[in-house]
């Protein structure tokens, strides 16, 4: 360890084709020169590497236990210290690996990485960015993408500070922020939502409220909306259009880099997202986001 | 009036592009047979047949007031009076009208409904249901696809029963219900899905969980869901695809033939959603699903 190459600690557990897919998504990473270490059940990983006809072909990080996709996440994970998601995030706090990604339960992704690396100063809830590919050629930054299901108005500010600070961190320049809505107007909405626009009026940036077509357009930087209603849109455009959904999303406000790639992914989804882990990790990407989130309210 | 003729109320101050497209899209349902009355401003009304090189072509009934898109509809209902939805909605329940059509705020025309028509007996709340076509060729329907931007658990109960009873007036037969969530797990969702979740597992034909993907596949007949989460759905798929929103939704739960078309909507649509009313009246649509919903309580 300790050595200049970034390797990411990939949840072998996680995700519905895990671990067969998450192994050669794995394999297929190390080809193109990431390092990865899996992390999971040794016996369920070393029979997938050898059914890739790899043995041996990575190291391996024993973790006895799995969060599965019924559970509730924080639960589970204060039960189950040796969970593979826990075991992985503690790979990445102690040094042992520069990123951590996870097709597993989001939100036990999320919790794990709390857990071990702790929030970025001035976070109170991290969210999860997605990158929406738009109509005139931008990536719209999509805060909550699915990280929390519930949401109070005020996360909403926060969800908007981060995802401007990532975007600002993607090359934006004073990016804009919009509100996800069923209406542009400003009474529209369900009560999170009326709520939220009132607070986001005090944000430098805020243009108001995007319908679908606007984010899919591009007509704003940044979109924020509460997890719930932003994985259902996120699942819907996919679903829609079989896209969306092949990249892995980042986990903002969390003091390190922890991508989640999709549930359902498949090896090639699994080792691009270890392959936007690493480059993530080679670019400081959450320390940047940190900084950017600094200088905005300082 | 009370010929056998099916005549639709059209409310011709609703829409982004009222009153030009709705007084063009009630020339084209009229030169198709449907009997259509225009209720709104006489002035503007007369100028829009005028262009449309069609002077005195269709009746207008007077109404001086509207309900603007910004505004809260409930509220704007109660003192504005001689608003075009309520006055629209007034004809049909005096009988000079037998179905209403509106391209206005869907929660103006839910709230003149209400108002002018009542509920059905055992409804508590109306919704709007839409119809999704789905990959296996059936129709899903979709409530409550934007009626009420907030909802209780208990009302997705009745969302339910009222989607299932429109199911089988289109001729399912014991239809199965889903309720729209993030994951296919009985945990996964926001508090209001997990809550709905308990309630709708006593309800027969409740399959689970169902994800956007499998609304869009057709795994279920009915989906349930809040107005505020259905609307965005609604309008992701169709903002990706082009071709949701061309049709109207109908108004469930109310004594009475109500539609509500695209606030978007062009001519050809709203002639589209006028020969949707004129069928819905034809077949006693309303009746029929109230007659569903005694049965399936009974």
């Amino acid at each position: 360890m300790g050595g200049p190459a970034v390797r990411v600690a990939l949840d072998a557990m996680g995700g519905d084709h895990a671990p067969a897919a998450v192994v050669e998504g794995a394999l297929r990473a190390r080809a193109k020169g990431v390092e990865v270490v899996l992390v999971g059940d040794p016996g369920a990983v070393a029979a997938a590497l050898n059914d890739a006809g790899a043995p041996d072909a990575l190291p391996v990080v024993a973790a006895s236990e799995v969060v599965d996709m019924g559970e509730d996440a924080a639960f589970a994970l204060r039960t189950k210290r040796d969970a593979s998601i826990r075991v992985a995030a503690e790979l990445v706090a102690s040094g042992e690996a520069a990123a951590l990604v996870s097709a597993g339960s989001t939100g036990g992704t999320l919790t794990a990485a709390l857990l071990a690396l702790g929030r970025v100063t001035g976070v109170r809830r991290p969210a999860v960015g997605a990158l929406i590919p738009s109509m005139r050629g931008s990536r719209v930054v999509l805060v909550d993408a699915g990280g929390s299901a519930d949401a109070q108005p005020e996360a909403l500010v926060g969800y908007a500070r981060m995802g401007a600070a990532y975007a600002e961190v993607l090359g934006s320049v004073a990016p804009t922020i919009g509100l996800l809505n069923v209406g542009v107007e400003a009474g529209k909405g369900n009560t999170l939502a009326k709520a939220a626009h009132r607070l986001l009026r005090e944000l430098p940036g805020f243009m108001g409220n995007v319908e679908p077509d606007g984010v899919l357009y591009g007509a704003v930087d940044v979109t924020v909306t509460d997890g719930f209603t932003g994985n259902v849109f996120l699942k819907t455009a996919e679903a829609v259009s079989g896209g969306y959904g092949d990249r892995a999303a980042i986990v903002l406000g969390v003091a390190g880099e922890v991508l989640v790639a999709h549930g359902a992914a498949r090896a090639e989804e699994v080792a691009e997202a270890v392959r936007m882990a690493a480059e993530a990790a080679a670019a400081g990407l959450s320390g940047k986001v940190a900084a950017e989130l600094i200088r905005g309210t300082g």
